[in-house]
């Protein structure tokens, strides 16, 4: 269905000094889930481990090629464009952009070179001298009183983000199997119908045109499809049969 | 910064046959996280647990409210509309949404009454009986090889939209804590960059104005704010008085 899903790979996560391995699993399997593999941890507490793979389920791929690295500075070294994911809003002079402006920005940036995603540690995020390495930071739009995700869950929100703008779409479709049904299918629908509630005595011949137009109200709201009218007038045919045995 | 939060009291999480308690814990905090309240949980395997609230963190209160039910009926009875979490999309006669319409369509909704957004368990997601009792399904877009997010991970994708549907925003910012310059501060400053620079000999007279041209092009690309023009002209002015010393 999703026959233009492209994978990500100039997009990197950046994990800095991540404490619970745990978020470290939980974190490969967003990226997996949404087509981001480049995956860099700054001193992780614990890695590799029991729980990171235990929480990866299918994304240990992800895992098994992170790399470990010792600085921030490694990790960005090949990157033209960081991010910083940032759960406060900062009154400091970063570009600061909403998670959907992150993942339009990281998605263009992408066409050119190498794009970090950086998320600090789970109790106190990034330094300052971190977000000095930064060129803009990004914000998910929270609740203010209780505003800092878990770790997995902000990096599965930025990556879903990349996702999304690279056009990722699903289907069009309310779910019918047939046509629309045309006007002219409704039309002849609706004739269908006066003519088996006249036949059975429901309808008054001098009130049935306000009651046709509620029919009409309550069918065109349900929108049927070219099979469902067919269903329907099959009834109304059953019906004018079964009232008129010849 | 945030002055237009609103909570989404009228939207409700409601998880089916869960099997990992730390996922309903994971739940709570991405539902308080974005301003939802309302959990329903269908035959947990286990609640309340230590694990879900070790991973609840600071969504303790979600956890506490929660309501535990026998019957998805049950959870959905004061509901008037029910969107079915889905990783497959599926040909069937649901009506299906993309996570951003599923956004969009609960908080419309939510004006007139409650919504549930249903997930599934674990490894098999939503029965066909339990779809049955869906208006809508709504799908997340994904790796088509690796597609099935975390239960928690996906509650926090839904939850998110629901939360960018309210409008929620990030302040534009480019990140300046002063005004834009304006074009009588560039201006200015061209000028004064070029009068230094002949006053220091490093512009040729007869090549200035291509060379200005691409300072325009580099100080314009940079857009200073007026703080920074202020700046520059400072240290114009300091080059200027130092290579003409009275």
């Amino acid at each position: 269905m999703q026959d233009q899903f492209e994978p990500l790979p100039l997009i990197r996560i950046v994990l800095v000094a991540t404490s619970h391995p745990g978020n470290i699993g939980a974190v490969a399997r967003a990226m997996k889930n949404m087509g981001l593999h480049d995956l860099v941890l700054v001193n992780p507490n614990q890695f590799p481990s029991y729980e990171a793979s235990a929480r990866a389920s299918g994304a240990a791929d992800i895992l098994d090629q992170a790399r470990v690295v010792s600085t921030l500075a490694e990790a960005l070294a090949d990157c033209h464009q960081v991010i910083g994911a940032s759960a406060r809003l900062r009154k400091v002079a970063w570009p600061q952009l909403s998670s959907r402006e992150v993942g339009e920005f990281a998605v263009r940036a992408a066409d050119v070179g190498r794009v970090a995603l950086v998320f600090g540690r789970e109790d106190s995020g990034l330094t300052n001298e971190e977000l000095d390495q930064c060129d803009k930071l990004g914000h998910i739009a929270s609740n203010p009183t209780y505003s800092s995700l878990n770790l997995a869950a902000a990096v599965q929100v930025f990556a879903y983000e990349c996702r999304m703008a690279c056009g990722a779409v699903v289907p069009q479709s309310e779910g019918y199997r047939y046509q629309p049904a045309t006007h002219a299918d409704m039309e002849g629908f609706y004739v269908h119908l006066e003519q088996a509630l006249l036949q059975v005595n429901y309808l008054d011949p001098n009130k049935h045109e306000r009651f046709m137009r509620r029919m009409r109200r309550l069918f065109n709201r349900a929108q049927p499809d070219s099979k469902e009218i067919a269903i329907l007038r099959g009834m109304l045919t059953a019906v004018i049969k079964a009232s008129n045995p010849q």
